[in-house]
């Protein structure tokens, strides 16, 4: 009896069998001169019975026990009375009548309860991390996190794919989001960065002929935080020689439909469902677009070219469009005042207005109908499917802010209809993305992806003159409105990858610099080679129906990047800034 | 014929059938109007013909290409004409005959020979690192790296540890080796730290009730740079509640025994040979022995304490030791010369002289041979087990200059010699570590493991009178003569843990200040842990047979720190000082 049982997986099995438990004290409870005691150890709860007829010393020692306490007990698995048996708890049909208990540690009283709905703030939560995790949808978070890397790591090592792992201080780049910067002690004023991706070592173990590589890895970028965002995040990142993107393709979604099926025990089917990027953003409004409701936007603009509503008209002349979406059967849940709200909602995404009617009898009615035609009025019925009780949202803009405004208000209705299923893994793939971003602020193109993705074969003779029409062989995978992944397929020859550049707005020199290694290497047979990167954290969150980022990362960040817990960043000594050859901007300094 | 094969699992088994290849050019010859290349991908090489009658086209392409070209190659299985066969290669019973090349990317001549042994310097190899990483022994050292990454998952998956993710961003600690810091730009004039270990998170995660945890990590020490030393390395980082120390272990060696049996097929014999602390540096003179050798250091200071010998006696009387080592039937390969050398070979190590005696026609010869009564003869014949032609050192010194003088020369000897098994895996335990270290420098105690490493019950009284004899419950875990590995059981009531940090020198204050977050963790219910962390890199190395720890890492860095590839550190620009609230510090205001 000196091997440990653990509480969660005791049955009816091991009735009458002598064990040993050690775990946490979930609960106390006095009755009848007797103690109860729920539990607690990784593997669940069982209840522990103190009883004077077994061993009076034992009860005396339980009475001194909290919660949270440290114990261990040695007794003698019972089935319980038939009226105390409870149903609910895993364990509940027996309990274990203790001989013997140690009081390991003890337990100060908690600041958070170790129960799974919690009330406490999420300050409090992430000071009190360590308590925070012992709550028993952590635990399962957590879980479910190992088992899902476990299992792509067992497929990706199962179909050849080597773990391999890329160096984390590397080379600041110029390009994107803000390096996390290390400095120096040897090599004075000289910084390392923490990598925003391991993308150009995994490019250069293609060059090595690794041919299949895989790494579960940390990334840092020093963006500005929003509520989904972590300075440092972990990316599944592979990369793969002589495929095609097909073959990527269908690596990746063989690798997700294992990692869903195991962890889960959902089949999902093959192959995903494909957008390209122009139809993803005409139907959706989205580039990630959540297909676990309908609510599609649909472009009227051919319909209203010559619309006697002006708005409509003029939209479409100046290059934008209209389009529109159709709530089904809810015009009645709609009061004027509701549609004000909406149209407020669409204004933050650059909208000067929301349309509306609604349809009614076999026709459409609302503050706009008199202005179309019967044409028009039947051209919407037809291919918006308009019934009685639809409710029909319109926006007319540029092609943009149609998009944005009209898909993110298909995103709040279906929320808020209720229109989702939760249960459903809608996986995604978005193609045929633009190679190029035209930034209006430094009035110049940036790589939409990053600058190694490859063009579209077909498009490589317009990427000096036309490089907004430049598609990329670049593939997003996107899971329930979420961009799960992108990958590509990469640039591997020197003059391409030259070219590349200097659209970019590199000049020769700047190109040798920062990307010389990577140029060099290209000409020393590079093979044709791509891959993908997917964001773990985000897909652990899916998986385990979180939505937040911070429940699927044990020791996260705050929004302010900090660490509430070890109260990272602090103050360094002055020796140690010496040492890096630095010190601290004076605020005078600053403001120059 | 769409599906590609590979260069290195073509066997007779296929000859007739057509095959797609892929891969790079290891060597093209011209012979009698045909061209034999033998393509090589990551499974191996394969012989390709070009023959005029199978295709002139191909031959003609053929004729292009030079070694590390890109090629896809379409052809038939042959077998070889038996003259031609070539038994030194896998494939050497068969060729592909090719029909069709296309030649997919070009490649410059080379700056290293893609080739087993290379007479490239190591900067070169470290500049074209991604050539390097071609030769077929990389590409066999990280097949087997990723095999041992997977062998170790695989056993610690299957023992109910989870991988788990702790953070990079962590805050700064000011004992032991130097952090590398990053500066914030969110916190002015603060710092994270890269981690030296996920020590502190490790245990936190047992606070939380997880149990058993396992990562393979990334740990970050900005020391000055040896050999053996990387800025980066990778750990196998384990933590584990209430187990025992025996437990924690035992559940090591099988891990261990599990990767040498599936990465090298050797089969380790379990359990591992122990030796306490105190012990290894009696015998060996070192804390991490390689026992593939004899050659034991005897200690015969009781024998010498009356000696006529002064040199010996006085020793002894001043609290130092005499120590021998007997190198067996050597005396006549070595001359008076040679035995200078190794004198001035252990004075590097602080001693003052090197004693010898030379047996034979059973007694012994040599200078000092007069000194010794014949009681002290016998007692040495005895105690080293003297026989003819057997060459006898002896270092007479202070315990610590004894231990490193004869345990240095001892490792020299074994290799010198060949007395060391190459083909051997010797694993050892080292055990009862001290737990404090006293350093001169300082004037004060430091923690020989780390300050959160439990000291054996039955010194717990010493720890504040007389830390130099307390001693740890720690072990590390030994392969070979190189530390693998080093664990402990770790300090989990808070009381304790601020005894250990007084003795150490924190003032209450500077303990809550650096560590009140894992004091207040221990309050509330800590259980009983520890743990053990692997140096894996180092165990790749070995399992390799590898003598450099920068052939076992992808893209290293040199003994000065830097990355000659990317050229990493670098400057970096003004504004992203100045986004971090910092400036270079100017050499005068340094050297004030």
């Amino acid at each position: 009896m000196s091997e440990r049982s653990h509480c969660g997986f005791l049955s009816a099995e091991q009735v009458g069998q002598e064990v040993l438990l050690k775990g946490w004290v979930q609960k106390r409870r006095d009755l009848g001169g007797l103690i109860f005691v729920d539990l607690r150890d990784r593997s669940g709860i069982v209840q522990v019975v103190f009883n004077p007829d077994e061993s009076k010393e034992a009860l005396e020692t339980a009475e001194k026990i909290r919660s949270e306490y440290v114990i261990e007990v040695k007794g003698t698995v019972a089935n319980r009375d038939e009226s105390t048996v409870n149903p609910k708890m895993l364990t509940g049909e027996i309990e274990v009548i203790a001989k013997n208990i140690e009081i390991i540690n003890t337990s100060k009283a908690l600041p958070i309860q170790i129960e799974d709905e919690t009330d406490a703030t999420e300050e409090v939560r992430l000071k009190h991390r360590y308590l925070d995790l012992r709550r028993q949808s952590m635990q399962e978070t957590f879980l479910l996190r190992h088992q899902a890397a476990q299992s792509i790591r067992n497929y990706l090592g199962g179909n050849g794919y080597l773990e391999m792992e890329t160096p984390y201080l590397t080379k600041s780049t110029p390009e994107g989001a803000r390096d996390y910067l290390v400095p120096s002690r040897v090599h004075e004023g000289e910084f390392f960065a923490l990598p925003q991706s391991p993308q150009l070592f995994k490019q250069l173990l293609m060059v090595s002929g690794f041919e299949k590589y895989y790494q579960i890895t940390r990334c840092f970028r020093d963006e500005d935080l929003r509520a989904d965002r972590q300075p440092e995040f972990t990316q599944v990142d592979i990369e793969t020689s002589f495929m095609s993107q097909e073959e990527i393709m269908a690596m990746t979604e063989e690798m997700l439909q294992n990692v869903v099926s195991e962890v889960k025990g959902v089949k999902i089917n093959l192959p995903f469902p494909r957008l390209t990027y122009e139809e993803a953003m005409e139907r959706y409004g989205s580039d990630k677009p959540d297909t676990r409701f309908d609510l599609e936007l649909v472009n009227l603009s051919d319909l209203v070219e010559n619309s006697g509503f002006k708005v409509f008209k003029q939209a479409v002349e100046s290059g934008g469009k209209v389009s529109a979406i159709n709530v089904k059967n809810s015009a009645d849940q709609f009061s004027r005042k509701d549609i004000d709200k909406l149209t407020e909602f669409v204004k933050i995404y650059g909208a000067k207005g929301l349309a509306w009617l609604k349809a009614d009898e076999g026709t459409v009615n609302g503050p706009i109908a008199k202005f179309f035609s019967e044409e028009e009025v039947e051209g919407f019925k037809n291919r918006l499917s308009i019934e009685d009780n639809d409710l029909l949202l319109f926006v007319a803009d540029s092609k943009q802010v149609v998009a944005e405004s009209l898909g993110a208000l298909r995103s709040k209705l279906g929320k808020e209809l209720g229109l989702i299923d939760q249960s459903a893994f809608n996986f995604l793939w978005v193609t045929d993305w633009p190679l190029f971003e035209y930034d209006e602020e430094s009035n110049r193109y940036h790589a939409a992806h990053h600058p190694f993705t490859m063009p579209q074969d077909d498009d490589i003779d317009k990427m000096t003159n036309d490089p907004a029409n430049v598609k990329a062989q670049a593939y997003d995978v996107v899971l329930n409105g979420f961009e799960l992944g992108g990958g590509s397929l990469r640039i591997y020859k020197r003059e391409m990858q030259e070219k590349m550049l200097s659209v970019l707005g590199f000049t020769e020199e700047e190109a040798k610099e920062q990307f010389g290694f990577l140029l060099d290497a290209l000409e020393y047979g590079a093979p044709p080679h791509g891959g993908i990167a997917l964001g773990f954290d985000r897909l652990v969150m899916l998986l385990a129906g979180k939505t937040n980022l911070r429940d699927t990362i044990l020791f996260p960040k705050t929004a302010s990047a900090s660490d509430l817990l070890t109260q990272a960043p602090s103050e360094v000594s002055q020796d140690q800034l010496k040492e890096l050859h630095l010190q601290l901007l004076e605020k005078e300094a600053k403001s120059k």
